[in-house]
């Protein structure tokens, strides 16, 4: 199944007019502030989110999963969704895979699959929170961390099973993500479980290809929880110094204990050179893994305002150039290819808002300490709606101007349902 | 698979005569306080903790479910190590049901295979958070509450026909817990959905036998939610209020936002004559449905402190006496039944503990604001090592003096895994 | 010191024409969505906000308290300072006072004063949570609540004492927040404080015009706090129920638990129709008492959604109209006019937005259960500018199309410091 | 005002039967399990906890503040206070002082009194979180971070002489709390705000004598903040690790955010060789600054078998006997005194628990993933009744057997006024 160039032409025919009509009026006045909308729009074009293979299916919860059909059954499909993503929005190219749910059986066909839809390889996700049916050991007490030296070898050959898989599909980031952790007070030692962690890290780290980095997932609980080994940024900024280089901090949005100041955060591995990617999502009580922007838009923007310092500061060494942005997110009511839409377009609004913030008076009004008007800058450019913007990007890509509009005047989901049946369960959450 | 009183004696044997010295100095100290150590005693015989049928197997989360092995494959088999676990504490004499996974095929053997236990029917628990294969409608939109009359009538349906069965068994109760809510702002019409919800409520509560008690459990979120329909105790209130005296409120530990002040919420249902039951487990981040007294025993120590300040007033309508004790957990790192023998152990000692507190005194604390006082009576009542109570008190019964050592001896799990074998799967969470 | 009007029509001028442009573009589109501009204006301009008397200065924490030069000496000056905002926005016409602070000394004086500057007198706010020089009990250890019946009765009269006040003035509210509480597990026995907190509160009640309203405030901790006394809406909601009709519950958007969902409480207090006013302000952590819509601008959009269904719904009896609209902040590092102006804006704004969802289509998703449609309605009208709407409102009324900028152009605050002294410390928090 | 060992052994007389019955039982049950009473009852006397001056005197909120009475009018009577507390338990030989409000006049007098009274100086606590009259710069928007620089010499200043101060009465250590941070988004660049931090501390790094440490604390929030510059123990164990080996981090444990698990950041702190020292106290949902073990024992309790694995290890190098302990609380509704010895016995309590477990068997069950089992060795300590224990130590240092009981019969307070007046307000919180 795939969106033809013409069936979005079609679909943006009668959206045109009063675009380029909004459009000409966000441009004025961005050009009237001194921003360079055209610069702007680079920007946005610019800006591709990798979709996880693993939420092109709808997601479940320890109670029940209510699929939606026609979802992806092997790696080829799960692609062909991203492909369809990437047609609507031009925002998607890139997918990132998880190991063993998506081992290519033929990598040269599916990286051929990729490249004709413009996809390419992000970061590739390790699986050590679940047992596999042909494991000889299993992960119910650990992994990299587990007291056994087998159980652990068994882990760190998983991951750099999963950096072949990688290397052959173009890859450049391994991403590791633990469940290890403990239950119960007393049932885990903290040191010796996160020095076996750092243990068996370094021997992953030592087959990294070196022009790879390795990503560390933080989170501080997991249902059933009372401890994980990694909990807080600090805890995988810890190991990545330790580790080398190469090794970076990972922020998945939802890992965070009530009211964390994420953007600090951000800010702080930023100038640590330590943060090497996003997982984007949003939630209300715990790791919701909701659609992003749904709960806390604001936030969202904030985030973006100290990635965008960083993007437009003179510093040859940018870290925005070396982040991997992806999507981390459970589509457990919403068709996962709509919500996935959704995600893209709050995320490239939090970029264009933040985009929008005149950084320079924002800098003298805080070394002033005027705080009123520090908040009014950053309010000036939040309350800005700049969906013609993104809307005007998506337009000179060749993307559809009404992404969600069209998919369903389209009727996607009815024609996957089609194509793949009604009870097909996409590997995955 | 049964524990036969001998094997209990001859278990207790080599404790005993350490038991008695233990016993004697406590019992003791609590004369000289002018306690009597036989109605304490007293107190803790009789009080009983429903098991739930569905936390006898190992629980699972999104991502696995790790097998323990021997897990009770029916109704008949649950019921059979709930009589396990009485043998051995002497304080599990009851069993919760929850409908469709345990419907009793042949209502009759099951009530003579639980009275030759010693074991009675708690309350009854209705299961619209999940599909059945055979049901018509989904409630992946919601139950109780759902915009189709229709979806709402199989549920209202569903919770009657569990009245049914509960009365072929003699439960006085239903619980109902509804996973009906929204994932994201916009989706639900708040003020419809209680109005839906209460409507359908009244439908059940219509059918309720005289002699029962509808329980509503309230819970602030599930993953992936944004929003319950009964989020806190004061909606589960106002739902009870308007239906009648027969419903109540139930508490499970692990249904609040973080910090909440759960005791005093336990203190206003009392005094509203609104507490109908109590869901026992502990959670350090979420609903983590962790082994009860595992992570924050004090807390539960004062949550009996206002049980039983309503247990030896002198109103003739105590509300201790009317209310429903029961666990809920999950068990996903510890053999099932070690975890329940452990949370039977922590709630008779949080209990016993409270029964210590010296009443009369602490009132007065409280009428002088004598804040250093107060403090020093509870942690008085609360430093004191009550197991020889708890213990002496199981000797009494014919019960273990040391039931998760027994257990242990008599290799258990072993038997039960070799007449049940290692794959089996409890139906349950 | 006055704002004359001469000054804000000089102050609008330049911005005027470009205004005109941007404002006929919003017009054309909600005209287009089929929404009434002049409807919609109509709804902002009746839209007023009462200004709590003690925000006017400089706020503390027990740290210290840094002064911001010229703040207002008594209430006349105070209502003067509330003049200024009404002129620069003509959305804050009314002030709401605290008792013993705010005591007019020449009621009649007062009032021409206020009605001079078009402002009415909004809840009067009693204080027993503070002791004063010539109390003769201490509320150290609770007020409403006390163990004592003297304290308590101190406090009732108290309580009246302002009622009158307020009846002096013309306002027809009281508002009742209370320290009372425990700092530690044991010094309160939790239902005889809640029963004395209602007895006391019954006795004020009777006292009650019949054209007041009493509103409770619910929170649950204060620093240092281990309970409240009312801590949550349950316990307002099940205090105003026994007290009677004009009882109702207050929002202090502040006044909750992590992660606690606002929008659902304002709903159903709507519902029961117990809701009574609104204390506006923001927080990340705790009561934080920031200026509105600093921190969660989303979170206020979704709490005026809830609000605008009330607001346009056929039923005769609305809440919206019978609501008492307050902020309650602390200004510690902005100049507190300046916050004040902001938080106007920004719950204006948030009103604003909510009056563009499109209702219809929004409830027609929702009985079909489109989630995602649900979510793109809310998120059309939250990505609308609003601003231009808010401008137009002002100008119409005769208030400063930029109340900030004028504010700072005129060199209001160096007026006041200079009329007024540096050193000037208003009485509140 | 002192105690002499005559009060202390007339009023251990009548307890010391009763006692050695009960020391006899708990000494005999450690020899059981192989533990040594004596080298228990060693540790235990060995452990010394610093008062700290600024929490002799009733504390206060941005409401009020209630005064005790008696309240210490100097350092000189601080100490006295502290005096007083170790005379009656022999646990307090330490105090803690706080720049400006603890300036030694004459340092030699202090030393002399300190001695008399067998208390050393802790470490030394500097304040640049409130103006000080003859300041020169203020900090309202600032410190050690402020965007001005002569006002961060001002604050590098402050420290480098609260340093010398601290040499001239013989403390090892100096303290840094920041309230620097922002109060709104924007308000701050927080890159720019903690390299200014590392900056300053540099200045004052290099000033600290060898055989000094400094102690970094970290707070997520304050009132009415938005973010601060130092918020978690990463962020402190950055700067610490930047600064060099005499850099620590200290946790309070009233500074982190909802449901943060403490003990496994004390372990990862001791496992660095950076954990420097501590801030007793409790809370339930904020920074509360309750008496220690009020809320949560059982956490205190976690921490400290983290810290007793330290003292027990075989590593020559143990961070144990480096470690600074304190108490940081605040005394709004207690006695002071009362209240300090309090969180002194649950410090000491919660110590003497986790002496008893027994270690080498925890190893094993954590090896052996015996989840169950490990939760038995740690609730077997835990249900210990320590009491005699501490008792025994205290007696056998000349303490007194019962502290509190002491305090009241002696009627100290009562005799503090009488020398001091009803309404002296001791310097600090």
């Amino acid at each position: 199944m795939m969106i033809s160039a013409e069936q979005i032409q079609e679909g943006n025919k009668r959206l045109v007019d009063h675009h380029k009509e909004e459009y000409k009026l966000i441009s004025d006045l961005l050009t009237h502030k001194g921003i360079n909308p055209d610069r702007t729009i680079e920007h946005l074009s610019d800006f591709q989110i990798a979709i996880p293979s693993w939420a092109l299916g709808s997601g479940g919860t320890r109670f029940g999963r209510f699929s939606i059909g026609g979802e992806p059954r092997n790696l080829q499909e799960k692609i062909e969704d991203v492909g369809l993503l990437h047609a609507l929005n031009r925002s998607s190219g890139a997918i990132s895979l998880h190991i063993p749910w998506d081992i290519p059986k033929d990598p040269e066909a599916i990286k051929q699959k990729a490249e004709s839809l413009d996809i390419r390889f992000d970061a590739v996700n390790s699986n050590t929170f679940q047992d596999q049916k042909i494991q000889k050991h299993s992960y119910k007490n650990g992994s990299l961390s587990h007291t056994h030296s087998d159980v652990r070898k068994q882990a760190v050959e998983h991951n750099i099973e999963v950096i072949k898989y990688g290397e052959m599909l173009g890859s450049k980031a391994l991403t590791i993500w633990l469940a290890d952790g403990s239950n119960f007070p007393g049932q885990q030692n903290f040191r010796k479980a996160f020095r076996r962690t750092l243990d068996s890290m370094k021997k992953i780290y030592d087959e990294l290809p070196s022009d790879w980095k390795m990503l560390i997932e933080y989170k501080p609980f997991e249902p059933n929880f009372y401890s994980t080994v990694i909990p807080d940024w600090g805890t995988s900024h810890l190991l990545a110094s330790k580790l080398g280089d190469r090794a970076k901090s990972l922020v998945d949005l939802g890992h965070h204990l009530p009211n964390t100041n994420i953007e600090q955060i951000v800010a702080t591995l930023i100038m640590e050179n330590k943060l090497g990617g996003f997982h984007f999502n949003d939630s209300k009580y715990a790791d919701d893994d909701l659609t992003t922007g749904a709960i806390k838009p604001y936030q969202l923007f904030l985030i973006f305002c100290e990635l965008v310092e960083d993007l437009v500061s003179d510093d040859p060494d940018h870290t925005f150039s070396n982040i991997d942005w992806m999507i981390d997110a459970s589509h457990n009511v919403k068709d996962p290819l709509e919500d996935l839409l959704q995600s893209v377009e709050a995320i490239k609004t939090a970029f264009a808002k933040s985009l929008l913030v005149d950084r320079e008076k924002l800098e003298q009004a805080r070394e002033d300490n005027d705080v009123v008007l520090a908040q009014e800058i950053l309010q000036d450019a939040y309350q800005t709606d700049v969906r013609p913007l993104l809307r005007e990007s998506r337009i000179q890509n060749g993307a559809a101007a009404d992404p969600i509009g069209l998919y369903r005047k389209l009727n996607i989901r009815k024609s996957l349902i089609a194509e793949r049946g009604v009870d097909t369960i996409a590997t995955g959450l």
